[in-house]
């Protein structure tokens, strides 16, 4: 699942502050719990939309966040290592975009 | 905020089965509960990336599931009641249409 | 390929005027033609994906309101001559708002 | 409106081929052309849905493919200039990421 080995997992340090990104998170989740709650109770389905929107841009911010980090201090550093390091790193980049711009 | 009268919010009755959505909103808070970890494990960003399309494609499942409900009830109630009601009706599913498009 | 019979397919009228939507589609194609253009003097990149983004929200404009017509027209003249008419009309609307929002 | 000074611009030479973009936007012209077609013919509404939507997914493929060579050769060359320039340049592509994520 993962495309790094695991014993790597936790060092990248790619994030210059993850904070602001933590509190988002726990932001969207609310938003996630409110959606619930609109639906139980039966809300008027056009509103419950509107929340899913505003879920949506909120966590697709998020992502082109992480992908602003990544670039920014994956793929720099691994230029500095040689073209073929970067190569690589901007595929995986590419092929996240990807995913997203689909999604 | 809200498009109709708050006294009728809890009687539109316009989901067959609210416990699947329901099921999948669980699920979508706990996508979100697990990228927030993953940010703070500072676990590798393409892989993040990875489960937030996931997530937002969850999230676009439920919004066009709601919508197609809202469409099947909703409007074609309305259509029973005359072309007005029913034109209102669509009119602003279009409007969540327009901004589910652009989310 | 085609979800009516072809002799069905000229005489369907859902749009309330085309002259509008032949326009856009116009201005689009007239957008596609530029941005090769720039393609092919390798304008920068940069610019050359604003005007495709440009592009994909024309695009997009043409489709939501091809939609509202749609709605307002084929599904409430359905409504007319039964639920399952109309619920048919509907289940094909939905299927199409699925594909946008995913593509 | 252009991000660099137009004497620069006919010299990127970020595309390794321009060829394979070329005809996938003659494709793309082609697509908008039938569209309009179709309006002007009154086809189905479901069925130019499908067409728009295949128009949109074609026009995503060209600019995630753009993306790519932008990072591959611009983000890249930046790189060996200094870090200044190849996060100048990163943000400049995080921006067209979030236009096309939005579009």
């Amino acid at each position: 699942m993962s495309t790094e080995s695991e014993s790597a997992a936790a060092t990248h340090g790619y994030i210059d502050d993850k904070t602001p990104y933590l509190q988002r998170m726990k932001r969207i989740e609310g938003q996630a719990r409110g959606i619930a709650k609109m639906i139980d109770e039966e809300k008027y389905c056009i509103d419950i939309l509107t929340q899913i929107s505003a879920l949506t841009r909120a966590v697709q911010g998020v992502a082109t966040g992480l992908l602003d980090d990544h670039l920014k201090h994956c793929v720099l550093d691994a230029a500095k290592l040689g073209d073929d390091a970067a190569l690589a790193k901007i595929q995986e980049a590419t092929d996240a975009i990807n995913r997203l711009v689909r999604s």
